[in-house]
């Protein structure tokens, strides 16, 4: 209308300001990409800064006397909660030890804290809490505290767990992005995206030729393998929320290097393959709940890989790129063609509530 | 129609078996009551139990090499998300605090895991982590580890916030109910239920003629000048969900004795005593957040109190009873007109989400 003034004007006519589309959260915001970024930026960050909180890790480490702790938290909001290779209960447990194990971390002991909706069967608690106890038992590790809150129908989706932990890092280990070298080398242990591809089957119902199943497994057995071979590991990060593409991201911009993937080098199971190209997704950035990602010197890469593949979760272990120049921060794929193109943050959400 | 049946036989007719009513989630199994206690023994006990989680403390204690640490956990699912005193965010922070220091810890570092509802506005995320920070502050520690998580729209109620927190105990702090003995004075460093009335007000919309604010503040100071007197102390609570009556209850049972308590000598502010009696409420069964229960040395007690009433947040601090025998666990309440009755856990919830 505005176009129609004969004055040009938009004044000419009294229109009531629009209301502004009021900021609210979105599913995107949870998803572990550029919005979940850009909510750590803007509101958390400005709000809670400090030295420790602000290097972003999975896992904090703080001294108590002269021992290293790794501190770390998640909720798990998963829908269904349980699919094929895991439940709530399991994924609650393997995914704090995980964020512990990728730091260094040996967990010493695990919080859970339940808050439950109103009317949530009782004999499905009992199951996923036992769940809890066979997953807490594989990883050696006890939940040595808890807490339980209840609200009320349709203020809560069934169940939600969030668990903390605490691991000790033990002496002369030392891992941080600010570690990452021209010419490392990027490992993974084992093909990618089960865990989201198995979830994302049984909340939609779907049916693929070869069942799909989670890799939810507590990764502190295969990371002390590597740690015991004495060197070389700059890094690591489990592959969670945003899978493999976007650790690297994260890891590309802590270290301020460019990182080269190279597609055909990235393991991924077929029934994996075969239903990313039915729902349009890309495997690099489906979630793995037992994988790990491993910057390593490249001299020690050999080592390394043989240390992981003698471990049952890290047998198919393999170097999916390199660090190739530090400057401009940002992740290239090499595809199956030979063409090199960006690998970047995604910026919603592939696939909401996968853990 | 059984009793019809001539033969007297239930067999005589055909009638499919009663379904029976499923057990599910209640409120009240989040009320702190005897429903929360029995949630806890029939069923995370059960799948998770470890010497450290048996013992039901608030916070854990566990060592680290040669230091004493405490680690704890929370969820606060308060509703509504502000009230007069504070709001989710400072609640979220004193609430662990509060676990840790009255474990005999001071806090060095806490988590935050947040379970936000799409649809939530940002700019009231930012008042509440900007209301963490201020509480974190107060209470001089960091909120060094965090996570986000989105559900869809109605699988929340806004915003979730779990908090976890790790406390150092210094050498020579000895706390536990295992330390309580005949003899001993129960104190309690302020008056009773402001924070549920608060709470209650705020979401019921009721006004009474005194504004009650909550008691919501970090008591780890407060610990700290107690510690520092030097002895006497055989351990403390703070009493939250279930209130003062709840915590006292605990602490017989767990160390065997008969606690008496004096119900004239039970500080209440004039407003909670005229809300609760409009509600039909007893302030000792009200959350308090501000709070804490301490059993010591009657030797000590009155060095304690001093210092106690030295600190703004326990200038009202009073001895309310005395641990009467040892042998059945029990609590006894000597009410204002000389009769002695039983003070036992509340089987439901009085005020369900208050924190």
């Amino acid at each position: 209308m505005r176009d129609l003034d004969p004055n040009g004007s938009p004044a000419s006519f009294s229109c009531p300001s629009p209301v502004p589309n009021p900021e609210v959260i979105v599913l995107g915001h949870g998803s572990g990409g550029r919005l979940t970024a850009e909510l750590v930026s803007k509101v958390f960050l400005p709000a809670l800064s400090n030295p420790l909180l602000d290097r972003l890790n999975d896992s904090t480490e703080l001294n108590v006397d002269a021992s290293r702790i790794v501190f770390t938290t998640d909720s798990f909001v998963v829908n269904p909660l349980r699919f094929p290779g895991g439940d709530i209960g399991a994924l609650a447990i393997n995914g704090t030890v995980n964020d512990l194990a990728v730091a260094g971390g040996q967990p010493i002991g695990l919080s859970a804290a339940f808050i439950l909706e109103e009317g949530f069967p009782i004999a499905e608690l009992k199951a996923f809490a036992q769940s809890m106890r066979t997953a807490a038992d594989r990883a050696g590790v006890a939940i040595i505290a808890a807490d339980t809150k209840v609200v009320e129908r349709g203020k809560a989706d069934g169940l939600f767990i969030t668990t903390s932990g605490i691991g000790v890092v033990a002496p002369g280990v030392e891992l941080g992005a600010e570690r990452i070298q021209v010419g490392d080398a990027v490992l993974v242990s084992g093909p990618v995206g089960d865990h989201g591809i198995a979830v994302m089957s049984a909340r939609e119902g779907l049916e693929f030729q070869t069942a799909i199943v989670s890799d939810s497994a507590p990764l502190n057995g295969l990371v002390a393998s590597m740690l015991e071979t004495g060197g070389g590991l700059r890094c690591m990060r489990d592959p969670t929320r945003g899978g493999v593409a976007t650790v690297i991201n994260e890891l590309a911009k802590s270290s301020g290097v460019e990182i080269l993937i190279e597609e055909t080098f990235v393991p991924a199971r077929d029934g994996v393959r075969a239903a990313c190209e039915i729902l349009g997704l890309d495997p690099l950035y489906v979630a793995c709940e037992g994988r790990l990602v491993a910057i390593v010197d490249s001299a020690d890469a050999d080592k390394l890989l043989a240390a992981m593949r003698r471990h049952p979760l890290g047998s198919d272990a393999c170097c999916i790129g390199t660090v190739r120049r530090s400057g401009t921060p940002r992740v290239l794929l090499r595809t199956a063609f030979g063409t090199i193109r960006m690998l970047d943050l995604l910026s919603g959400s592939q696939l909401p509530r996968i853990c």
